[in-house]
């Protein structure tokens, strides 16, 4: 398809397009174009246009001027995709369709705690929304930018904060366009505006919604998304192991609290370099100007930031402060012996709506209930000198960030060798292991060691994707699969061994026969 | 393709299924197919063979025998779908294939909670399996049959006791078999034999194992099924009310305990009616043999049994005893007033296995431990008269059951609407308003209007149909879509209002070209 584009049907379709959505909506400047694929990685990348739908009804006309044309179409929703390829299109040669004007935020339930939302409504957005609501439900939100797309997240299968960070099983009633202009929908909302539809994932029949999360199949152009109750009480849990030794025994200690329900939501872990990273930028004059940090650099560190070597933050969601406090004391007693310093603080009371908890000055109390913040983002500065710009934006600023995306079953010799690999692959080939752990379920890990560089310096983004595929390749090598891909990577996988690659490529020309929708998008290897 | 069958070619499929199965379980007796379509309802039915594969190969070169002669096959795990078609056939004019000797347990992994199942394996087979490893875990297990397959249950996205009881989120890594006798899997299973594929849904890319429930695409062949861990303390909580205007005011109450994390596993409400059917069998004499039994009458019995309007029950599970003592303080704080009575029992200790639970007194305890039981079972025999078989079939004893399966918005005024129609609708069809309603999420209610009658007696079946399709209708018109279908009903949803039907019947013929699997089970209206 690469390349095949008649110049013709190009600007044809460029001339229904302008008519359809306006100049200013269908950028064709190349020095426009450029700034959007600006990205936090190096991948070739090359569009023709950048389209700006209205409303799902532009879109629709847009997707049938792209089928009437065969000019093929990379959809991002707001493109806040840091470190997995930010709006950059798996191949080069389409036009990128931008969802970010489709804001619109409908069918508001503050009993059954639901709300439908566009791909470009955002976690602040929907935050600043509920907030205005006063009501006493919040949305899961991701560490990445508040400007990132719920939409855009939840079908990349993101996590976040809370008992509904695994986002994905909290949505339903998606609305999804096909390359054909049709339109399906999932669960009960084939059958139209039932509110049923917003409160149940399947409805009666084959589910369909898994096929539209991590996949190139059609365009999701609405869902709703279901709503946490804030808590009554919430006790966030902060722990430390001074020794590396002492991290599988924790693991273990950690998955009994998922598996029997006293930890309901993500546990994170971060080593000692993650943790230094979310606290000062990289200290250049300590290693006078060299890179990567050593260990025994390091270790020289400690005593401005504490020192430690693996660092954990879990959340106690509860009822009523009774069974917070019971809880508390059951982590106390089961972590207690396993770490080295364990400490709990908990915030209790009737919350009216997230409006009021602005105020909260422990961050973590924030985020743990709905408030997006910006912290993840600044950390991706870690090798910028000098000040920081007063408006961040990766893409722009040049900060090289590359995730791999490693799922591990939940245990400690798992994340001990996971870990281990990390630290000798990155050192070596001149990144800090930069390592966040989520328990994400009751059964699995999901590792993500962060590359964070400098794309400004001549060499870097090469030697970052050998550092990443070097690692994506190994923990392949020990059954530790990706849960996520970033643009770069969407042939890495391993072949099937049965039919499945088959099947997955005979449903994609059922869905998109011309194969125009975001070609190359988490599809089989070849 | 119904009749449409050469004989000759039934033929050939039989002599090849013979020599690759062995003649006895290839059955082919009108007396013994007789048998197999025995049911709690009357649907239009002929099979021409019942085949009985002994191994999840013999299976596959069962379905290319189909596929190379164009013979339909109907399969069915161990076909106890009692109240929605038992092992009946959607259309007449197929090979049913049942998979009870598909028996394999394997994997079990006792750390992160997982084991796999074939199809044949039941609720009974797969507790005294785990009972037997000594383990502290157990499935959650419904309240029909001991003898219904895991995985019917849970293709037809059935519901079961405790934590795990919304069964089709608790499992992944599908096997499935497809007419063309190609073998896909969800998640990572894909990627062969990794440890990651029995403890992730999604694996990375598309989500198949949707696709796969409540449908007719495929043959799911193995999956695994997660586990839930017993609780260091599990309460039972009882309540009741003796007048129905205090209903909607008490579903409010459970919709906040189920949204607020309290209630994590199914509340069950039933009311009097359907009370008194688990209790004792129709009063017969009461009523001079007259049917059905009216309010007035029921009202009489009320000094036996106790009375009350509807009655309920909830269960907390939690990870210590001081986290379930602050639970029940909650759950009697916030139901107390609503109620007119509250019991709320416990257990507490740290459980060895379910093995160890067999002894337990109170059938709640055992049941909610994953301890499979025969009480739902003996109601469905509540309009026979005399003594009760020793071994219980409601097929072959000729109960009548029809199950009609609305979802209902989780508000008080929902339910109560749902339950008066079902009143003045079953009672005017001569049987009785047994309902039972199930809090499956947060956000829904599964209403189960049972209609139970004698098959026996002429023109029954008639009447049970006519009662339930009047219930169907006049919910689908209030917007209560049912979340299951019996066989009878495959083809009464209304249409979609977008072209999600048209997507699903080209889905159908990409997975089943010549329509050979389950034909009409869950396929949208034509």
């Amino acid at each position: 398809m690469t390349g095949s584009l008649a110049p013709r049907a190009l600007a044809g379709a460029l001339t229904e397009w302008r008519r359809a959505l306006g100049d200013e909506h269908v950028v064709t400047s190349a020095e426009q174009l450029r700034q959007a694929l600006a990205a936090t990685l190096e991948h070739p990348s090359e569009v023709w246009a950048l389209l700006r739908p209205g409303s799902r009804e532009q879109l629709r006309q847009l997707v049938l001027t792209a089928q009437r044309h065969r000019v093929p179409l990379y959809t991002v929703s707001t493109g806040k995709n840091w470190g997995l390829g930010s709006r950059l299109p798996v191949r080069p040669g389409c036009v990128l369709v931008e969802l970010s004007r489709l804001t619109t935020i409908s069918d508001f339930d503050p009993e059954l705690a639901t709300v439908t939302v566009e791909p470009g409504v955002t976690f602040q957005q929907l935050y600043d929304f509920l907030a205005a609501q006063g009501a006493p439900l919040f949305v899961s939100v991701t560490g990445a930018s508040p400007g990132a797309s719920v939409i855009g997240n939840t079908l990349e299968r993101g996590d976040g904060a809370g008992v509904y960070g695994d986002r994905v099983h909290q949505v339903c009633a998606f609305e999804a366009l096909l390359a054909t202009g049709e339109t399906v929908s999932t669960g009960f909302a084939r059958f139209g505006q039932v509110e049923l539809a917003r409160l149940h994932r399947f409805g009666v029949g084959p589910a369909l919604d898994g096929l539209l999360t991590q996949s190139n199949f059609a365009i999701v152009t609405r869902l709703t998304v279901w709503l946490q109750r804030l808590p009554r009480s919430l006790s966030v849990v902060r722990f430390s192991l001074r020794q590396e030794q002492r991290l599988p025994p924790l693991v273990q200690a950690l998955q009994a609290l998922r598996l029997d329900g006293t930890l309901r939501s993500v546990v994170g872990l971060w080593n000692d370099y993650r943790v230094l990273s979310t606290r000062q930028r990289y200290p250049w004059e300590l290693t006078q100007g060299a890179t990567p940090l050593t260990r025994a650099q390091l270790a020289t560190l400690a005593p401005a930031w504490g020192g430690g070597r693996w660092f954990g933050t879990a959340a106690l969601y509860a009822p009523s402060p009774a069974v917070g406090a019971a809880l508390r004391e059951h982590v106390q007693a089961t972590l207690g012996p396993l770490v080295d310093e364990l400490e709990i603080q908990s915030r209790e009371g009737e919350p009216k709506s997230g409006a009021e908890l602005f105020h909260e000055g422990d961050p973590a109390f924030r985020f743990l209930q709905g408030i997006p913040h910006q912290g993840s983002l600044a950390s991706v500065y870690w090798r910028w000198r000098g000040p920081l710009p007063a408006a961040l934006d990766p893409d722009r600023d040049g900060c090289g960030v590359l995730w791999c995306c490693p799922t591990l079953p939940f245990r400690g010799s798992a994340l001990a060798a996971a870990a281990e690999l990390a630290e000798e692959v990155m050192l070596r080939h001149g990144f800090e292991p930069l390592l966040a752990c989520l328990a994400q379920t009751e059964r699995c890990l999901y590792l993500v060691p962060l590359i964070i560089y400098d794309r400004r310096l001549a060499g870097e983004d090469a030697r970052a994707r050998a550092c990443h595929d070097e690692l994506l390749t190994r923990y392949v090598e020990l059954g530790f699969l990706p849960y996520r891909l970033g643009v770069q990577s969407m042939g890495a996988l391993p072949p099937s061994v049965d039919d499945t690659d088959a099947l997955l490529r005979r449903l994609k020309r059922l869905f998109d026969p011309a194969g125009l929708l975001s070609p190359g998008r988490y599809e089989p290897s070849d």
